[in-house]
């Protein structure tokens, strides 16, 4: 039966040649790490990324060579991702806020060959590199001179160095993208994990392509030509939420914020660009919103903002809205789904819905796009109804979401059917919208039901002299675990276990009624400020519940 | 190296489970054959396309078994797609719009085993069915009542019949999807072809997924879970452009008109079910919008309109904008591309430009949407400028389009690069924005350069004197052809050869100018209105130009 479609392989290098020919006039404006504003376009790009590709080939680099990248959002870092692909090596995101220890681990880990780096890192380059073996060169995303002076005034000494610009200076950017398999790997970026050590998600170039198409439609991204787009979210964080593909398939302009992420610098930007969309964690759109507020600052090119990586608070959402007259796009994912999971665009029923209803959809995390298939289950597997009430593990597979992480670690994360387990437990309406309730580890479980740790202390911290609360499963000879509070007072604040047992009486299933409440100091967070439950599980260690007489 | 993201193959039967998970409740309503609207939605119609699969699979149907349709837009027509694919079946649309000879040859060629008909369709199958000796089946889309009726009613007397409603009832409705490679085939479509046999273009499970998310895009149908779609444009037709599968993606409410196109009938649907959406041929709007001018009829829901099959005219463009409020897309494609090519929506510079500039891009074919790559060459393939003058054959290459003809017919449309003659000349210019200016076997070679017959015509149309004109290529002793201006007069005008040819002066090249002027009563037209070159060349045969004494 002969016949039948063409073969064309989803490269993503595919990517920026449709830029650079059918929209190669489209802006690139970067915030450059030197300080001034620098402007390019997809065509112009497209020819440096092959010059790029050409230098890495030269250097003897092969197909599947992991390169890193220690980058922030510019136009330099956008050439690097395509050249690196179009050669066949693989670009790796190293995350500038880690640990140096951490960074070690992971190239080691990657066996990075090729560390492109941001000269505001260089002090954190000469800390690394002398423990990484496998790398060969470093290449300053910058050009001779700004190298130099760089240099000059940090006095970092860092091996095998050279500047970006010298580096491809000899390439005639003509270079032939390799002819690669569409499954073959394409990028690599490691989840930070709060146990264990991290582990790498693996993308390949069809994840990326089909994940792009997957931001593209309407209801996720909504990217379009007449867009000029600024993801604040970093390229080193899940792929820049998938915006440095997504927006040059469709011919955006694209707005790099460079370094600086400060309210000030960002708003500027999304006024001088006439930014029509951006994207960012809560933590930068609250200091953003503050300046705004401050500097009476209005947004009227701004139609809509992404906002994902933690659960966007109802009243950013309600300010945006009402302030600003720009829509909040909800969004969550993972590195794990290179990230796209759900996305809170309306759907028919709830744009019909007066407002205050439709906010309580907003604060949800979404529906899934197409491409991403979602189901909940307990613990055995059994998958759970989806009647926007019962809670399970949350788990999720498509074309963009990981098979296994690098190497083979983490395998308990996947089932014999391809569900990856998210560590997250959530509920699912008839209609699709997941609403995220719990981390699994963090969850309680009694007498086979499970109780969301995150509700309860959502209730307790309503109590007016209750600045924090935590809640953890302790053992429980009978019920196995049940929930403990722990309360962090208020400032010279009185009040006692049972005041706030009684105020949770009524707000929560009884069978949820925490079997104790322990007041302390502080409760400790981790570096992005989330509660560190394993830090409180060992302090609470030797504590038994008072119910627990056995 | 261990890693990388999960198999998930493109298989199009995951849009219909998409949609039943994601978008259950979203309506799929019908302006049934039977008379009338008919109610049902995504998640009932994944189980009866289970039901529709299980019942071919009991009739012991094969994997890459071909299964005609001769059918409207109907809730039905979609369930026996989805059916069909799911249990790795090939639907074959055929074109109820074609002579009864031509249909028995498709069906022959294709060797269609069974036949899905609306009743509509009755007297056409009875008169075909004797000629079509491996069809075992045919399925009238039904019920047991209106086929009793419809026999009744016409006497046809069809073999091997069943009603469509009876053909499923005994199946459960949990059937399971075939597993299949993302390369199988799953659709089949002809194309009419003006010259020879008509041509088969066989579609796979990918190309119709990647094809369904091109057309999710933004810049192309920007369908989304809100809206109300109503494709006019039928099913038989190039896979109703998408939208059978971009519409359950995205889980948008599918209106289908059935038999109905007249412009009554499309206006009241607009009206009834809110469409936001829709999209069908030039010639359907011309009646629409004479309905709706004579009735007073507003359009407050629609937003906006795909017109695409021949090329739209600028004051349709106007009505609906100006008039109606309502965008115009306007589109090109070929059933060889799925049909997806070349979509006009406003490109960022464009959307800047005033109103009347605008338009100017309108009336273009438009820009090649991701997944499309477009080039023009001379007949020796060497690619042609793209700077908006230069013209050439338009070739294209993509994931949604033809790698070869159904059983190896038409080499001849393939280059070594994989590259698809559309048998269309164009322009691209510098930003991509395509203009057909005619089809490669009618445009003029003279002396080595190309002239547009089009062109000429489009010019000569506008004296005062000419109800019609064509332009072909006639032989030169010198210059190969050159071009010969066929006119029909307006009744009662009284024109001259030199008068038209005075009108044309400076209107076009001095080298375009036609070495003759031929008046005739009345210009051969195809059964969908465009001149048939090919008559008139024959007409035309012995014809001599004056400036081709030898």
């Amino acid at each position: 039966m002969l016949g039948l479609m063409q073969d064309w392989p989803l490269l993503v290098h595919k990517i920026i040649d449709h830029a650079a020919q059918n929209h190669g006039d489209r802006e690139v404006v970067t915030r450059s790490v030197e300080g001034p504003i620098h402007r390019t376009n997809y065509r112009e790009i497209a020819v440096r990324a092959r010059k790029v590709a050409e230098a890495l080939d030269r250097l003897g680099l092969k197909e599947g060579d992991r390169i890193a990248t220690l980058a922030w959002n510019t136009w330099r870092h956008l050439e690097t991702w395509y050249g690196i692909t179009g050669m066949g090596g693989v670009y790796h995101t190293l995350n500038p806020r880690l640990f140096p220890d951490q960074l070690i681990y992971i190239a080691n880990h990657a066996e990075d060959k090729v560390i492109f780096f941001d000269i505001t890192f260089a002090s954190l380059v000469e800390q690394i590199a002398p423990k990484l073996p496998k790398v060969e060169l470093y290449i300053a995303m910058t050009d001779a001179a700004h190298l130099a002076e760089m240099t000059k005034k940090s006095g970092a000494n860092i091996p095998n160095l050279v500047a970006y610009e010298e580096f491809i200076a000899g390439s005639s950017g003509t270079y032939e993208w390799k002819q690669l398999d569409e499954k073959a790997a394409c990028g690599l970026c490691y989840t930070s994990g709060t146990t264990g050590n991290p582990k790498g998600v693996l993308y390949s170039h069809r994840s990326n392509m089909l994940h792009a198409m997957m931001c593209a439609q309407t209801d996720a991204q909504a990217v379009c030509s007449r867009d000029s787009i600024l993801p604040v979210v970093p390229m080193f964080h899940a792929n820049a939420w998938g915006l440095a593909f997504s927006a040059p398939m469709v011919g955006a302009k694209l707005v790099m914020p460079g370094p600086k992420l400060d309210g000030a610098s960002v708003c500027e930007l999304l006024t001088t660009e006439r930014v029509t969309m951006t994207a960012a964690v809560p933590t930068v759109w609250l200091t953003a919103l503050q300046y705004m507020d401050q500097n009476n600052i209005s947004l009227p090119h701004l139609n809509r903002v992404m906002i994902g990586g933690s659960a966007c608070p109802r009243s950013m959402i309600e300010t945006f809205e009402k302030k600003y007259n720009v829509q909040v796009i909800h969004a969550w994912g993972m590195t794990e789904m290179s990230p796209l999971g759900t996305i809170g665009t309306l759907k028919h029923h709830v744009a019909e819905l007066p407002h205050d209803k439709q906010m309580d959809y907003k604060v949800k995390q979404g529906h899934p796009v197409f491409g991403v298939e979602m189901k909940i289950t307990d613990d055995d597997n059994n998958e759970l109804p989806r009647d926007g009430k019962a809670f399970g593990r949350l788990k999720v597979r498509g074309p963009a979401i990981v098979k296994g992480y690098f190497r083979g670690e983490g395998t308990d994360a996947f089932d014999d059917d391809g569900w990856f387990d998210t560590g997250d437990v959530a509920t699912i309406d008839s209609e699709s919208y997941m609403t995220i309730t719990d981390r699994s580890k963090d969850v309680i479980k009694s007498g086979g039901e499970w109780i969301s740790s995150i509700e309860i202390e959502n209730i307790a911290v309503g109590h007016p002299a209750v600045a924090e609360a935590a809640v953890i499963g302790v053992r429980h000879p009978k019920w196995d675990e049940r929930p403990l509070l722990i309360v962090v007072k208020k400032p010279g604040a009185a009040v006692t276990r049972e005041d706030i047992l009684e105020y949770l009486k009524g707000k929560i299933a009884k069978w949820w009624m925490p079997d104790d409440v322990q007041f302390v100091a502080d409760i400790p967070h981790t570096a992005t400020g989330k509660i560190q439950k394993t830090t409180l599980r060992e302090q609470f260690h030797a504590y038994r519940l008072p119910t627990a007489a056995e």
